[in-house]
């Protein structure tokens, strides 16, 4: 039984870990502890009505040395520029860290500055950390001590391009991205925009080719390519509250047949579990995977033009952020790695 | 032309006021305000874009001076609390006061300390103002200078019940409301609870018998019924942006006859424009009356019993807020009542 | 391993099936039919995309002998009048039926021609079946060969006032239960009122005192209190997907002290799994129980009028539905109650 | 006054006329109609109890001469198809039409057979009707018999790419159209995916590259273009009842100053009352222009890669639909074209 402690228990990705690792039946949640000082202990059953009678734990402020006390692996689900400040110590303490936050998954400490707007703490863990798109790095996952969970948006969007990328079908900024989020997304933040009323009947784009996780992508881009990569990347805001549906404008260069496209994807998910890809023409919807950690591609081919537009949703909750991150878990454990998920 | 101040214009309120003036033939808006400090004034296209090009006024903190001279009518859509602050002083420099909140609708000075937490700071004024259920205080409106504009809840309930109360059909207890309202009801403010993600699929009870609108509405009943009157009120939220459906359950002692029942509400409404009573059996829904003025009334009567369950429903934001208050406007300054509203 | 048959996998409540018996470790669902005539199979992974990769079956049209020799237990969710025309068949060959629709509730089958309008076909059944309340009718439930699965408006409102019906504390017709359902509850029907553009930012009471619920509950409501029982039942349909809320107004008569009020409720469901109350004033929300099998219960009590206004939540399809039969099934079959649902 | 025929009121478009022309100062309903037949003639405020006792006509089955008499002026609000079947009989009776369906938005008839899948019942009218984009069309408005209202993708999209195929700063291909629209886009139909439980917490795209407001796109581009051009056109539905963002993705080439991008849309909109630019970077939100005529227009502009990003909001059923038909109607009658919509 691998004892789990879960850090940023406050948030939508802390309670949808919870949630997952209550039905896990290799890992138990030892400790839970919330970023925000806590003026005192707060029974779970308390902060979750939901897990009332299924998780007698209490949530506390964060102390490092308790909850690693109590912890095989802890799980960092806490705003970017926190969890560098916490990771080092539990990975000096011997623990193995999943974190949810972007706070590990650039290799190049710089763009912290520009994209995060932080001078990054730790910069020499950044070499070290393993991106956990668990498709693509499964082998060093499995020896890894510190995971960077990857962005929900990269998720959605790397697992529909990056075996195009590989195979160098794509052309240099030849991607557009566009992006649509649920409001979970954003987190739990009592801020005006995120108010029901606000963002109800509502629906906006933000952050124009703006948005931290497009490096994240053409870092991942690139290094799958072999060439820098650079990509277009719009997302917006729907009014849901879980769920992520990512369109993609792709032109294939020189243009390919139809049969060389389907097989591409078969080569990549074919035997994966989370991975679904759909027939030429049939296109998934965010229903098909909410509260699920699938990934399911859809796409639209034009032999003649070489045009290839892809669909692909995700829980942003779960595959796109806790879901994936267990997956990670069952990686670097030999587990199963449905185990908890399905 | 009235010269229109609207005071504490970012929030819901406000903004249906304006929305509301812009069409009004009679009143132009001259003065916007709002009750927070603001660093410098705001276009109010900036504040609000939907009224970009059609409004081009500044909003700015509220200096009382400014908005009495540039106003004839001052509409305070403020904070309860707040409101019994500043009317004073409008009254004082001439001005007609509409007040949105709750601060001059209790009769009863003492009221305040337990149902809103605070000591009335202008008691001397509660028996001046007018409580502006239109419907049931049009002469006293016509020469008002301070309206008590009511609260959503009261408006959906007492317009259902006061025709029951003022034929002494209702014993003493016997209305039960269970009122179900929309989320812009509890106000534009950054709490968590109000979050999309929070509100959205989800439903509460609130405030059990617990509720300021229960003085409010009991103070209006023991009026119009000549006694003493108690009722039961639990407010619920449901996940839409406007509208609120009350449901009441009554026992008329003895019972009546269905044309009994149906008269009085033809003689309380059959010339009324702003209240649609439907026959016995027949339900108004929200999608009815939202972003109207109108409250529509429905019923089902079964005369073995003598049980009244009624169905009231209004657009919190019009009916149970800027609406009625700018119908009691139209009364005010003896213009045809529906100006600005259908 | 219990071999599951699903008949009528087409609607909300065949789907929560689905996914519920998807992760019961001692259930396997061996056949899934649907009540309409099928062109020809459909796979699941095409009828329900979400099943894609788990669930390898084909939908087809209802062969009775087929299920029968596939299945060892039935899940019946069909419409209300067609479960009573299989239901037989399926007893005749020696499987057990768990019935999610009203054609094996009532006693009476006198009733059926008032609430659902067509003479019962197997009146016969009607004294066998047992009423699939788990937390009341365990002992029957354990050699029971036909279950009547209770409605979603029954579990939420029963849950909450049973215990006081067995107390002989409520007075006849002292039950008012204003009941708010999530838009499943009217099934997966493409009705003009059901459409999203209908259903969304709005709300609307429905079948006031004329659901058919209603005799299901008073039916229930008799037994526990030995004597003839009535109340009053409005329901509502709330824009939102999953989940239910009753708020029950009820008088004890003579008044009890709030210990008393507490024990009743912790006599009743203490070591219950899937029940769990809150302490008085404290209400949970439909977001605290929505896809799990809990009805969670929450009141005011206020000792000097003797008024009890109790909040229950339950999610519609879980246990007000699948869950609970899947609970049933678990007790039927002498296994863990919570097997599949925590 | 004008005498207005609505044929086809029981749609979403239909009501969306009906409201903003109760509020119109010159125009007067005089008949209302419906597509399907209808056993009875039923009150208006009984097929839309929000318009009771404002509206005193009845809905009929479409009789075209009784139509015709009452009339001056038939806006047909018919499905695709059945417009082209009426709209010779009212205009060989001398009365003016506005079409809201997509029967008179091509010139070239070959086009229906290939995008609606019929055969043009009146393709000599092609050329005769004037595309109701009314920014672009408004001196062929003003003499107009048969307006050919446009769909509400295209409103949404062309208004924000015509000032730049004017200049002939975009390369063919070079438009790729995102767009989102909310759900009464898809019309009033009790079909599954657009009801409420399908459609709510849910998001897909459909008909890539196949919806049939693509060539009524093209053909307008290429016409203000004055050549051939074609363009990437992706909707998706999105759960919100109103409301339409469309996110457009152009490069310019040869790149142009930010200065000679705001001056072409100054040039295109400095002067239109329901045509709104924001300043780079400022993107507008449905929230914006819900329930008005307006159309926001918002993009992000890179000097550097000559990149473009558009992000244009309209409410589908009023800028996209029955609004912009009451301002060509305004238009054709050389009315101030903002009556009775603002």
């Amino acid at each position: 039984m691998i004892r789990v402690g879960v850090v940023g228990a406050t948030g939508y990705t802390g309670e949808e870990l919870l949630r997952l690792l209550l039905q896990h039946p290799q890992a138990a949640v030892t400790s839970v502890s919330a970023s925000a000082k806590m003026e005192h202990p707060m029974a779970l059953a308390e902060l979750y009505p939901r897990f009332g009678g299924r998780l007698k734990l209490f949530c506390t402020s964060l102390n490092i040395n308790e909850v690693a006390a109590a912890s095989d692996l802890v799980f960092l689900a806490l705003p970017h520029g926190t969890a560098m400040e916490v990771a080092p110590d539990f990975l000096r303490l011997g623990k193995k860290v999943i974190d949810l936050s972007g706070d590990f998954r650039l290799k190049d400490a710089a763009l912290y500055e520009r994209w995060y707007g932080f001078t990054h703490a730790a910069p020499e863990l950044l070499r070290e950390s393993v991106y956990g798109l668990t498709e693509y790095f499964r082998p060093q996952l499995q020896t890894a001590s510190l995971v960077a969970n990857p962005g929900c948006y990269p998720t959605s969007i790397l697992l529909a391009i990056l075996p195009l990328y590989r195979k160098g079908w794509i052309t240099d900024g030849g991607v557009i991205a566009d992006a649509k989020s649920g409001i979970t997304g954003a987190g739990r933040k009592a801020e005006r925009p995120l108010l029901f009323a606000e963002a109800n009947e509502n629906l906006r784009a933000y952050k124009l080719n703006a948005h931290q996780h497009l490096p994240e992508m053409t870092e991942i881009c690139s290094l799958i390519a072999g060439r820098p990569v650079t990509m277009t990347f719009v997302p917006h805001v729907v009014p849901l509250n879980r769920g992520m549906l990512s369109t993609l404008y792709v032109t294939l260069r020189p243009t390919r047949s139809s049969a060389e496209v389907a097989q591409v994807f078969e080569d990549a998910y074919g035997r994966e579990r989370f991975v679904r890809v759909r027939a030429n023409g049939t296109l998934p919807e965010i229903r098909d995977v909410v509260e699920t950690n699938y990934c399911d591609i859809g796409y639209r081919y034009d032999e003649a033009s070489g045009q290839l537009i892809l669909v692909s949703v995700i829980d942003n909750l779960t595959k796109g952020a806790a879901g994936q991150a267990i997956q990670n878990m069952n990686v670097m454990y030999g587990l199963d790695e449905t185990l908890g998920l399905v």
